[in-house]
């Protein structure tokens, strides 16, 4: 436990497909604790309840306080989800838990108020909270994996949407023509480009249309390909891979500039494993920013990373607890 | 003077390059009078500020009210603006109207509290408050014009951003791949696709490019060719007409489901000269808004035209006004 951490405490929750992560953090949103266990989530919701109540708990213990010492849990989760309703209505990597009122079963079985938030949003509100949106008013992160996800937070306030929906920002469409489509069967999208899916998938294009690249040695080992190894090839001087990375940076550019046309936040922060891309690839991500931005955005907003890793997960969502339950009292 | 209309009354003006409409509207946002003239802005901003002050005057007469009885006065204009800071600092169609504190000069010249905001925010607003929004949660517009005005209200608040851009929608990049550039230099944006300029710009490039077309006749005779020319077209079942309004649907339909990916509102409002077009044509956009949208949205966002016509900006610009300084009281 932090020496300097005050009650309150909040619990925070990050299910995905594959892991639960949890922690316990102070009205600072600085984490005390970090708890993880798989989610099997094949195992279906009812076993999936338990295991996320049984991380909190370890995730509680491990910051040296008992359940009787947390305010309240936020849990973060996949969509697609009704959050007027507190539900998740049937998530693509956790197939089977249908029409799962989450935060009700999660508060129920552990004994605390519970908010369900979906985890892009969740994730947006940790960096807001306590990583690199501290101070600013309004934040819009892109979080960069197999999809791409996006969380908008204005004044402190997650922007939702009328159905759960606000933010869906890996499906705003930014190319037309060219039939590249995304796992929901949209085409053209941001994500159907620049997730670290789609980096793979043009590197196979680029490729079998006669690009010779080092890449083809990884393949050649029957290995399978991966959006590093492209970052990888790039760092090394390959020109398929070069050519790729200063793609990617273009399009997530876009994805950035059309956000400030549309939201004009303080920050546009990108996270997720491929910022581990570093320093260079965020320059280049803020080059065509100010190339494809109106002048004043682009001349005013700050372009940068996630400073919270994955534990932004469980920050956000244990921030989410404290705006909804401990807002007018401490 | 309606009959039922009640005090507080608010003034709205409605600044554009070309004329400046004014009207006195009740608390429901009812217009009880309507005045306009001509801007002259090319005889400066001292002038303007003049011009647009009589405007007013002239709308508190036919309302048959005198300026006493007026609670306060909302000032919509072109940008770029800052909000902030209350300024419009050099719009495009106001040449020499630079860094000038409209809200200031006006409200000292009439003895008002004053409010400015953008004219494209200011009809959506009026759109939310009195017309095809009235009753919803939160609402994005877009008016077609030569360019592409958006205006968004969440919660009864528009989005401004925090550098006076938000909803600055017509710049979002739709298109990557094809140069197409709007008046800011900027290409692949959706202003640059579906504007009342674009459509004119495609026609000819398609007539240029072999089509025949009865648009043809037109040019022939050394008219000017204007986008209702092409809808007029389409309508009489010109080939080429009728491929450039299904575009302009299918454009502004990628334009609506961009914004419902990261607003995600109750209801998209086109509004604008465009939408004489008809009923035919929101059924086009709302075909291809069903096909490209994510299964919620698309199913549950109304998609609409404006109700208030050229009214819904001296409108808006009133509404700025009750909300600004009229909140707490009648």
């Amino acid at each position: 436990m932090g020496q300097e951490a005050k009650p309150p405490y909040f619990l925070g929750i990050d299910l995905g497909g594959t892991n639960i992560k949890a922690g316990v953090v102070d009205r600072a949103g600085k984490p005390l604790s970090r708890a993880d266990l798989p989610t099997h989530a094949e195992k279906g919701p009812v076993e999936g309840v338990q295991r996320i109540c049984q991380v909190g708990r370890q995730a509680i213990e491990k910051a040296g306080l008992k359940l009787a010492d947390i305010h309240s849990v936020g849990v973060g989760s996949p969509g697609p989800m009704d959050l007027k309703r507190q539900i998740i209505i049937n998530p693509h990597n956790l197939p089977g838990w249908v029409n799962l009122p989450l935060a009700e079963k999660v508060g129920k079985e552990l004994g605390l108020r519970a908010v369900l938030q979906n985890d892009a949003n969740a994730a947006a509100f940790g960096e807001y909270w306590a990583g690199a949106g501290r101070g600013v008013n309004s934040l819009v992160q892109f979080t960069l994996g197999t999809g791409i996800g996006c969380g908008v937070v204005i004044n402190g306030v997650i922007l939702e949407g009328e159905h759960s929906h606000g933010a869906e920002s890996g499906h705003i469409r930014i190319a037309l023509d060219r039939p590249r489509y995304n796992a929901t069967g949209l085409y053209g999208s941001l994500e159907a480009y620049a997730s670290a899916k789609a980096i793979v998938e043009r590197a196979q294009e680029s490729m079998a249309t006669g690009w010779r690249s080092s890449l083809e040695n990884i393949l050649a080992r029957g290995e399978e390909l991966t959006a590093k190894d492209v970052f990888d090839s790039a760092a090394a001087g390959d020109p398929l891979g070069e050519k790729l990375v200063e793609e990617t940076a273009f399009y997530l550019a876009v994805g950035a500039v059309n956000l400030m046309h549309v939201i004009d936040p303080n920050v546009i922060v990108f996270s997720g494993g491929m910022i581990a891309a570093g320093e260079m690839f965020l320059e280049r991500i803020r080059y065509h920013v100010r190339r494809n931005a109106l002048p004043v955005p682009a001349a005013e907003t700050l372009i940068t990373y996630a400073q919270l890793g994955t534990d932004a997960g469980f920050i956000g969502a244990a921030g989410c607890a404290q705006s909804k339950f401990a807002t007018s009292r401490s």
